[in-house]
């Protein structure tokens, strides 16, 4: 059972426990970007906590927490960033009454979670995604090839992962445009160009790179976790229909490229640990430099909705982090393996996170098996794929032995196309 | 016959001209990066020049030619920066003595190219390559997958392009080593891990974004150029076992991401116009946001080199830009049609170009039939793809009635692997 608890109170489902202390970016009328943590229904200012003296014996410099983005507080390593988290686990813990007992200092510290954007948190320099899930990518392998062979001869060996589109990645609450392009209908003899017909999320979560690497330098499994700084919710949105038809041979590009959508709360991979559990058994072998040692997949719960304009968000599936075959360790290693370098705020995304059961897949392809399976709507209207004006909502959070730590929600609307 | 000469002398096939006057930062021991321009063997420092009030009434703050990359210059949109260079063309032009007469100021503002250290000139946010050489296409379709289709079925109908790797793109004069990865060789098994055996180029040019979209905005290929700054010559570095392997079904990931290779100046589209040329015929008819009038493909020469250590460079093939199947501004076009936004920086490479006759090949994949015709070089040894410590040199200029604008070159050293 949790056995520390906040001053600041909290349900006891509030994903931002005293376990949790995650990094974020916010704005207000009085705030242009402000580095943040959270507090049940509450934003930390961390400018002001620092500015107020109270991270004393860390002698940082206020402005650190100034910037647009979270970059140059990550760059500073590990050993900044854990002390920083620790020492607000420290100030908000109950019976700590540094902080509690000046009403003056918690007014300009703390403030109301509803009364404030939450912005992009990292500035992204590039964006990796993988295709790690193997109940994603048999369905998809089942789905477009081959149900015997459903996965490609390569994918049991590596991390199958391909570059992506870092411009169009926006922070929780955005809304963009359907996009349009090319389709070739399966009975057309030429492509047609339109408003995509099949738009998609992709139910993922994705971790940020807290450590560069130069040229020439490969991180071991073993030294993976040093440059993942944390983790956050992630939708992939996908154009079914532009996808088909584009992807060969060089991969997905407009399909993906005009939104995705990520959660403003950075989780540190420190407030994860707890929740580390068995990765995938992996058969057959995996080549020496992807074989790592201990817990490294994780069980985080994932739930994924759908709300229609004017309705009510309907569940559409429930998957956890843990059906990964491929850890983010792995991945890392894997990136890094050819010499490829890494900077502080990269993206590495999961790929499409489906389970076992139909009720766990991660993307509306699976869910709906490419439209032959609609599914019912609290108002009563079907879904194949997403339509316009829907909102998609992911949420995500670990729970053990009565502690909570969660990344609150990662939503998008999609608009009709321009 | 080329009509306005400059008071900087240089030869005929000098690739700096006073008609190009291209854009770049340098370094050197007194300066940490100053935007320069070249005209000859001389560099032109635009802060010295700015300083010194030479830009006069362009009314710009000199400390814009003081930052690490062009971006913010580039920002500020053609109807700065092509008043800038008519007036670097108008002050270094023969009969001008404004600064000519000023041997004080030319000693500040003039210094050799080859005392002065060419860096990375844009901060690249996001990079895309393209696929848009029909004889590359071709040729590749055929080896790997079928003679009589060597083209895939979307490939008439949209450029092919996927998203590459931002963070290992190098300016010219840079090594790196030799990628390190799985292959799995056609008569085994499993595959294996180890040094890349087949280290390829590929000739590329590639063009930056000047203009930035917003989300949801397209560009048609009519306001296309509006958002291309200028070209560079590029090297998209390729491990083609590695590439085999990895690329099915989301496209080339750690064949690529290890290094790529920018030429240091980029050469402004207006210093191009002069040399535009016919695009190819499109058959079929592409669709209408595809489609473009007048003469939008460019007649660029391009020569690559092989120099392997302590030997001269062997000229390996000799290719034209004007060989594209796609243009520019077709690339521009479907990279927004979708909604995709861009920033000012990004970076657009070509895809490999390929002409049709076998010594215009742009990859020694081609160039040497998959390693079945292996290459003589001028020191004796024989190349079926790139050996540790060869350097690779791409050279590009366009020339037509006298008048040269030229690229410099692109030129990088594989070492042997770590």
């Amino acid at each position: 059972m949790a056995t520390r608890s906040s001053w600041i109170q909290y349900a006891a489902d509030c994903d931002f426990s005293i376990y949790n202390i995650p990094f974020g970016v916010y704005a207000d009328a009085d705030t242009r970007h402000h580095a943040c943590s959270a507090i049940g229904d509450q934003v930390i200012d961390l400018y002001e906590l620092c500015h107020h003296g109270y991270f004393g014996i860390l002698n940082l410099d206020s402005s650190l927490f100034k910037h647009e983005f979270l970059n140059e507080f990550i760059a500073l390593g590990k050993e900044v960033t854990n002390p920083v988290r620790n020492r607000i686990i420290e100030l908000f813990s109950a019976g700590n009454t540094e902080l509690q007992n000046n009403p003056v200092h918690c007014k300009t510290i703390l403030k109301k979670q509803a009364d404030v954007r939450m912005l992009l948190p990292v500035h992204i320099g590039d964006y990796t995604d993988f295709y790690s899930s193997i109940d994603h990518a048999t369905n998809v392998g089942t789905m477009f090839r081959d149900p015997a062979n459903a996965l490609l001869p390569n994918w049991k060996h590596l991390p199958v992962g391909y570059h992506g589109r870092a411009s169009s990645i926006c922070v929780s609450g955005h809304s963009f445009h359907r996009p349009k392009g090319q389709q070739k209908p399966p009975d057309a003899e030429l492509p047609v160009f339109g408003p995509c017909k099949l738009l998609d999320f992709e139910l993922e979560t994705a971790f940020v790179i807290g450590k560069k690497t130069e040229m020439g330098e490969s991180v071991s499994t073993a030294k993976a976790d040093d440059h993942i700084f944390g983790m956050l919710l992630f939708n992939d949105w996908s154009a079914r229909d532009i996808q088909t038809w584009e992807y060969v041979p060089l991969g997905p590009f407009l399909a993906k490229n005009f939104a995705s959508t990520v959660s403003p709360w950075i989780v540190t991979l420190e407030a994860l640990e707890p929740f580390r559990t068995k990765g995938y058994v992996q058969e057959p072998k995996v080549l020496p430099y992807l074989q790592y040692t201990g817990d490294k997949n994780l069980d985080i719960k994932l739930e994924m909705f759908i709300q229609p304009e004017k309705a009510e968000p309907t569940k559409i599936c429930t998957s956890n982090y843990k059906y990964m075959y491929w850890t983010m360790e792995q991945q890392l290693a894997h990136h890094t393996v050819n010499g490829c370098n890494l900077n502080v705020g990269d993206l590495m995304g999961s790929g499409t996170i489906s389970g076992p059961q139909p009720h766990e897949y991660g993307s509306m392809l699976e869910l709906t098996w490419k439209g032959t399976k609609p599914m019912k709507m609290s108002d009563g209207s079907e879904r194949k794929f997403i339509n316009d004006n829907d909102t998609v909502i992911i949420k995500g959070w670990c729970e053990k032995d009565g502690v909570r730590v969660g990344f609150g929600e990662c939503s998008a609307k999609a608009l009709p196309a321009l």
